[in-house]
């Protein structure tokens, strides 16, 4: 393929794809694509690390990293220490969860039971100097318009800045705010996510930003496969920007019990909820979502990143307890991942998964195309 | 174009168009598309009227007629009468209606306050009768599996069957039950819907079916534009079955004020609530959606087709009061409509809207085509 988005970022598909593991971001960028490393969860000095092997892997071919910068937050401007965060959750939100476990015969009394949250916005500046001292092709914010530092970055290196919408209104933002590559996601993604659904959202953003400037648009969320990607290019996206496909490749660090439901998912086993952040994001439907709101009678969450701060130390121990057999926390279990979901039943090597979605977007648009013969 | 759905229907552009509105039904079949009324407000003689009149417009072009008969509802099989139904309705929730429509300065005591509902599912066989009289090309059920003698009628006439469906599930029912055309309906849908979107929801139907037997699928859900088609059959589907678009044609009965809120109205400004039905259905955001759970704070809605009994006169009333200028009916009243209605910006005839389905739909592929190109 030879389209501008594969000539401004030096790709031979326009697939970009966002993991947390290192291994699919270099076998993306080495099968043509285009690998995004999701970097918040790490110290600056891990981030280091796995981008000197990817260096090595891709040997300069593209690839960019992802850091989460919130534009909001609690406390936001306030300055405040993790102690002065933790004030701000409720007495009764601790004893709701105690409940939730012991209820699940989970005791977790000798763990820690709150951390900082890693969206809690005060670390993206010290991993965006680390990434710039590589040669990434992008920087992404995945949540609203991003901080000033990395705008400013984008213009002092050239390269580009890309940010992840969930509506219109967000898109106008930010390429006011100078970004390069808007990736417009839809409700059916994993992770946070906005309610407007990708088929509408792509051709709503491009209309509502064509006046300002032009940038290319990515489509994202509930895409992971070629034909999906092939319906964004005819909706006017310049390429398809993933995450979930991700988590059943043999290179994900997707622990086994995570994979089986994965593959036994449907698309109807996620939901939007925002019981794990304070945002609403999109995961697997478990006895821990069903315990918040918009679930009925579920308990209303703290904003971000409170909610995060005692949520997460308590599902990552699920998680642990999870693979381990606990039927309680199978039960309770929660992951991120996005509709598409119900279209991934097979662990596949990460190369597999880009040649099967250069071969499916070559059949699709055959399909569009033999339409229109008389 | 000339594709197997083209054939089968005797159309030129595989665009299903679903309306309350004959002249809209007229329309769309006369500009080459496939017209289906929405047949299940009227009663059999004003059936009969309304497809009197289309026969004369559309000269022997084919349509089709939509009948909601649901699979499921409240009183199913019991042979239940109007007053027996509406004992069923606990009377707090008159007390709950009563409380929200004063809050808005509304007083219809005076008006009938409880409703038959066309959703109880006892007219459709009559109104099916009156349909077979008439030269129709397709009969279309649309809320969970069509009833037996719609799937009998189909048999001995060999009119095709259509039945909407919003999960894989379902749709391996509907073939199962000898369905002839699934309407894969995304979670985008105004009106009764599911929760997968049309994106993954296409794949996913078009796999779930394939071991079973060949059955078109069209896509559903969101579908305002021909990008949105063309990106459908690239997924895979045969074609595109639409409603929303064809509220703000000039042809439509929507009424004034309406209008102007579809005109107005972004992809975030509608809802799925069960509190119109009883059966989750996207709508319009206003203060009566917000009243129903989900929303925070919201009060359970009654299964079909209690709830519709009591909601629907009650929002027929505030309908008018709204078109009238009052300003509490105003932010009460809601209307059916997908999120589509963010890319609905401009009333049309329908035959305009059939043609730029048909640009939008080459350039599309034209797109798609293009990024092809070495």
């Amino acid at each position: 393929m030879k389209t501008e988005i594969c000539d401004q970022f030096g790709i031979e598909f326009p697939l970009f794809a966002f993991s947390h593991c290192r291994d699919v971001v270099a076998a993306v960028t080495n099968a043509g694509g285009f690998g995004v490393l999701g970097g918040t969860a790490y110290t600056p000095d891990q981030l280091h690390q796995e981008l000197t092997w990817i260096d090595e892997q891709v040997k300069g071919k593209p690839y960019g990293v992802d850091i989460i910068v919130p534009a909001k937050f609690e406390g936001k401007g306030e300055n405040l220490s993790f102690g002065q965060l933790a004030d701000r959750i409720p007495d009764d939100f601790r004893g709701f969860i105690n409940d939730l476990l012991a209820a699940h015969d989970i005791d977790i009394s000798d763990q820690p039971r709150m951390a900082a949250s890693s969206l809690s916005g005060d670390t993206g500046a010290s991993l965006l100097d680390v990434a710039l001292n590589h040669p990434i092709k992008l920087m992404a914010n995945a949540l609203g318009v991003p901080p000033d530092y990395m705008i400013e970055a984008g213009k002092q290196t050239g390269i580009p800045v890309a940010a992840l919408v969930g509506a219109k209104e967000h898109a106008i933002k930010q390429v006011n705010a100078g970004v390069d590559l808007i990736v417009a996601q839809g409700t059916e993604a994993g992770g946070h996510c906005g309610e407007v659904t990708t088929l509408v959202l792509i051709p709503e953003v491009i209309e509502a930003i064509k006046p300002i400037r032009e940038v290319p648009v990515l489509a994202a969320g509930g895409i992971v496969t070629g034909r999906q990607m092939a319906a964004s290019v005819a909706l006017g996206a310049a390429g398809a920007w993933t995450g979930s496909v991700w988590l059943t490749t043999e290179e994900a660090e997707t622990a086994p019990y995570t994979v089986q439901k994965f593959l036994a998912a449907t698309s109807r086993d996620t939901v939007r909820s925002a019981g794990r952040t304070g945002k609403p994001s999109r995961q697997l439907v478990s006895d821990w979502t069903d315990a918040w709101a918009p679930h009925e009678g579920g308990r209303q969450p703290l904003p971000l990143p409170l909610q995060n701060m005692i949520a997460e130390p308590v599902l990552r121990r699920i998680d642990k307890l999870a693979e381990g057999g606990h039927p309680g926390a199978q039960k309770l279990a929660t992951y991120f991942v996005g509709q598409g979901v119900g279209l991934m039943n097979k662990v596949k090597p990460a190369r597999e998964v880009v040649l099967e979605f250069i071969e499916d977007y070559l059949a699709a648009a055959e399909r569009l195309s033999r339409s229109l013969d008389d």
